[in-house]
């Protein structure tokens, strides 16, 4: 019996073989470039996916927030780092852990550097946070005096282990020329490493973005790549180069409630509560929410004519649909959709249904 | 013990007192009005605030899926509308659930009235959704064919019966004359009305927006209202004029995790997955993600210079900071943030923190 025969509702797909040859593929490329793949759990969030990432070398994983890192302890991971800046809130929680788990942190300022010496009672490891250029997050990279205030706090104990600089260049996301901001990115760690090596002869860099780690080929001395997305990439990364669409290994299963052929348009249970609410634009101005592909008993296929969700409410999406899928579709089907955004999507359905009909689990799952 | 000392990580806070205070208001309002009002609880999704909703005579309620019908299940309500056309995918869940609750669904097409006559074995009351005229979802009006497409169908067994015209003019938020909305809203549904009144003399109208509800003082012939946001309201609803600020119910509380004051930046835990990815745009062309409010025992207070989160991604905010917030906050604080829409932000955070240190419970709450 095929997995959609267990559909009734808004269910994410995970298509495990388009999931694994993208681990494989990042793993193949890491090991190619001498670097270490410790990519990013925010995206798939799940301990199966986890497992499969083992089969392909990987022994330490990223997360985003404590409670993430809460979820894949004990899960036989070498080291769990939390690549936000460390929030002194939770230090008690970040104690508790690390007496069974190891796991590093990122600083990116003097302030949470004091608020742990002060309370650590075991040592842990620190990456320094450097702000790849769009002022999201982090110390500037010609910051030396911020830089050197967290060095000399840590120095004071024996509690923070400096362990390098880490870099998401997530503005990779938004412009055009990906090469260009890698570039500095690369620039930035050499001349921070080339800087702080003497001093700390082990010290490591890394970056964490999926589309340089797709689509550069030249990654200098860096030493560790951390990406995300990549595990299931999406249409903003196919836009941007960074995959092709048939490299998106989730996909939302929508039923369809309503058509309107006059108007062109499909009416599926799938909004913002579903999809999350990312947005591409199109080049006529248009808004595209998400892409439709076409489910059969094996996965999905991509169609020949382009349809898109075009406007969503809190459970509605509304599909802009060609004449093929109007053609194809009736009330009560489903439709697939090829998230903007998967990492943001997953989050938001916090469970994934595979194409041999078994629930996939995710942090926060309820199946 | 004040709630602030149980945050330690991003916590969604309700305001008992207020969320209270906007039932009571559109109760009385209803009430003055000889309207029904049968709340639409996608905003709130939690049976606690279902009891304090009862306080203030409201009997019956609306809902966006079958999956929040389930969790209203067995909770005293004489009756639950799934204000979405019907998905005929779940008629066996429907069946199942009607077994011990009364509950109306929507329909919009013929396909989904006759998949039910084929399979219903018990009667269920359903409205015949409108298109307020933005396209969303619904019957044009004036497309009295397929009205009557639907109405014959029902006809042919007794399973389907005609309760009455639905109209959500979901348009009202973004358009600026919400009285001209309601306006062609109020018409229309007096027109159905009166040519169907006469078959069906119990027929009901209902309308379910918040900006009309919250503004409006003349609702015509309309029957019932059922609104969805009012109780909680949030920023968008305070800017097209359905509510003032201090009139919003929830305020998520984010950490404080850097601050650069010469960008004038506040970093916060605070992301996509906590606030949902809605937004409004300033008169300067900036994006407006959440609005800063002062956390204290009590709850929070609005400051007289405005803060906002200018950006936002899977798990930080960055903040915009007014020199009075600069020069209050440091690292390890804890800011609030008014969401920009407050159904999303709740179906995000899953659960709340009352002011008195107390978890009210949302459909898919942990706690």
């Amino acid at each position: 019996m095929s997995y959609l025969s267990q559909i009734t509702s808004p269910t994410l797909l995970i298509d495990e073989a388009i999931c694994r040859n993208n681990l494989q593929k990042m793993a193949n490329k890491a090991k190619k470039h001498g670097l270490k793949l410790i990519p990013h759990f925010k995206t798939g969030q799940s301990k199966a996916i986890g497992k499969w990432a083992k089969e392909y070398g990987i022994t330490e994983i990223t997360v985003s927030s404590i409670k993430m890192a809460k979820y894949f302890c004990q899960d036989g991971w070498e080291n769990i780092h939390i690549a936000f800046p460390f929030n002194p809130l939770e230090i008690e929680t970040l104690q508790e852990l690390t007496k069974e788990n190891k796991i590093s942190i990122q600083l990116v300022n003097e302030e949470v550097a004091e608020s742990l010496n002060k309370s650590l009672t075991s040592s842990i490891e620190f990456f320094i946070e450097i702000d790849a250029g769009y002022g999201r997050t982090g110390v500037e990279a010609t910051d030396f005096g911020t830089i050197e205030k967290i060095l000399r706090k840590a120095k004071e104990r024996d509690k923070l282990i400096f362990k390098g600089f880490y870099i998401h260049a997530g503005h990779s996301y938004y412009e055009k020329d990906i090469s260009k901001i890698y570039e500095e990115t690369r620039l930035a760690l050499n001349m921070l490493k080339t800087k702080y090596s003497s001093e700390y002869p082990n010290l490591v860099t890394r970056i964490g973005d999926t589309p340089g780690c797709s689509t550069m080929d030249d990654f200098g001395d860096i030493d560790e790549v951390g990406p995300g997305n990549f595990v299931f990439y999406d249409i903003t990364q196919a836009r941007i180069g960074s995959c092709q669409k048939s490299d998106i290994a989730v996909a939302l299963a929508a039923p369809v409630v309503d058509i309107k052929k006059d108007k062109k348009t499909i009416l599926v249970h799938a909004g913002g509560v579903h999809l999350a609410k990312d947005v591409l634009m199109e080049s006529d101005g248009s808004k595209n929410f998400g892409e439709i592909v076409i489910l059969n008993e094996n996965g999905w296929t991509i169609p020949e004519s382009r349809s898109f969700v075009k406007s969503i409410s809190q459970e509605h999406g509304i599909i802009q649909a060609s004449e093929e899928l109007l053609e194809k579709i009736k009330v009560g089907d489903l439709l697939g959709i090829l998230p903007v955004h998967s990492c943001m999507t997953a989050d938001c359905m916090k469970s994934y249904l595979s194409l041999d009909g078994k629930w996939v689990d995710h942090a926060e799952s309820v199946h």
